[in-house]
């Protein structure tokens, strides 16, 4: 073992059908050299078949690296499914975590359809995250909310993620706001280790409703849940035109954005750089990252995938162990 | 007079007290070398003062250069009013460009508020050039639509703009796609050259609904119409997610994006480069672009503002008027 300052981190299996093996590899390749990003893949049941030839790494070899600080599931377990296997690392995962064996968790891709087609009874990996820890206290008790980082060029939070256009616009609510300002804000402090951070908030309407000609949901429940978080001492800003939040000079004058919905948010992380872009759960008791793509069935196998992301995920998870221990 | 192939362009004043006449000196700096971006500032009553120290630039010069083409309204009329100069502005450029003096309309911006206070009758640019031109055809009389591009990495039209995002969800109709998918198509033909364009069309929902869990309009609207447009040889996408549409990789799929809403369009344009963006009305029977921005009435007279997006307008303005009467 390899001397570090904290546990290594737990990457989770994915889907092994998916590209989450083949990026792990790769992962592995780039950063084994390093040790505070040594990470274990967390893999219960049969190894998945790799046919990545350009990448030397065994998998006993990245299995077994942490596996007396891991509590690995014992490999040989070929009755699991591959459902089976992916629900299984995220718990083995998160209770590596929990118990002081690792330092943060970094999820490889899972495929939704192929596990509720198998009795997964939730609804996507933050969820079962949240589940999974609910008896231990989160540092800001208000999440999970979702965040997209490109490295430090670009931080946004999301007030909604996965749900139509219609529901976003019906179901915005002060409390749903504030509650993820304040998630955001904790986590800006306590994990990216910003002592007072600058948050700039997004409109719903088209230049932030332009004084009501084009919505009013600034006026009447953005910009008073901003004036409210201020008076708490949180240095956030009214409502802006979303359009002209993302370029270079505008980013440089806040630490993260909050955004109203789905594409507000990921339409500038993915357009400033497609590979690099990073998910991250604020709000939770443990530290969890992941790569902002999805299993890519369609290229599994041909050693197309990038690691990119999954590589910027690890580097995150660490920053913020870092940052949430120190 | 140089020789040119076809007549100058016409650039509007805009509000004469906003950045326009300081970009306009600093275009024609930059451009009256080139014969090709030749343009006249079309300046009805007085001219206003120009604190531009670094550009050598004369106002007569700019206005009379091409006096002898442009039914310029004599410039001694010191009784306009700053808004009835930037209408006249426009109704001149319009008139010139229909008579066969200019090619083309380049607007500077305008002050809406002040218009409106001022008796002005019109939303804004666009319908005035509507009405203005009101008798006479356009190429695709299915207009107007308003497309945002940078330079050619990214062309984004609009299926609707100032309105709130609750009017975008519940105003969402087959016919409102379809007019501007064609109005979309005609210009890519028409004016832009492309013999036949390939265009990709943005979901309303995230993950353009993910097959109706997030939103049903890309089943029941968009899909319907692309199919429609598709039957009639117009090369156009399903709905696609947004967020996956505007990096580098997936623009080189497409010459145009058909997007959804207006900070669906306009966040990946101004993310991309926020000086070069040019706004350009299709669907009308002249040639009209504008520069991206306001009026900045807080720099103007601090020789701060970028011709940057008016010369790119210019240029757009040229290369479109040159393959329209090609």
């Amino acid at each position: 073992m390899r001397p570090l300052a904290l546990p290594p981190l737990a990457v989770t299996l994915g889907d092994p059908d998916g590209i989450g093996p083949e990026i792990a590899a790769k992962a592995w390749a780039e950063l084994n050299s390093q040790p505070h990003l040594a990470f274990a893949l967390v893999c219960p049941g049969e190894p998945p078949k790799l046919d990545v030839p350009t990448v030397e790494v065994e998998w006993s070899g990245v299995v077994e690296q942490f596996a007396s600080a891991l509590p690995v599931v014992p490999r040989r377990e070929p009755d699991l499914s591959s459902t089976q296997q992916a629900a299984r690392s995220i718990a083995t995962a998160t209770a590596a975590v929990l118990d002081g064996h690792a330092s943060a968790v970094v999820t490889n891709p899972i495929s939704k359809e192929r596990l509720y087609a198998d009795g997964f009874a939730h609804p996507g990996h933050t969820e079962f995250l949240g589940e999974l820890t609910l008896t231990h206290p989160a540092p800001y008790p208000r999440g999970p909310v979702m965040m997209l980082a490109v490295r430090d060029e670009l931080r946004v939070a999301l007030v909604s993620i996965h749900e139509s256009l219609a529901s976003v616009v019906a179901n915005l609510t002060p409390t749903r706001v504030e509650n993820a300002a304040r998630t955001l804000h904790g986590a800006l402090v306590q994990d990216f280790g910003i002592a007072e951070p600058r948050i700039a908030m997004a409109g719903l309407n088209p230049h932030a409703g332009e004084g009501g000609a084009l919505g009013r949901e600034e006026i009447e429940i953005l910009n008073p849940v901003a004036a409210r978080l201020r008076a708490d001492g949180i240095n956030i800003t009214d409502a802006k035109p979303a359009d002209t939040l993302f370029h270079a000079e505008a980013r440089a004058t806040y630490d993260a954005v909050l955004a109203q919905y789905h594409d507000q948010g990921l339409i500038p992380v993915k357009s400033l750089d497609f590979h690099s872009g990073v998910n991250i759960t604020l709000g939770l008791p443990i530290i969890r990252t992941s790569p902002d793509h999805g299993t890519a069935f369609d290229i599994v196998g041909k050693n197309l995938a990038s690691a990119t992301s999954l590589i910027e995920a690890i580097r995150y998870a660490r920053r913020l162990a870092n940052n949430r221990t120190a």
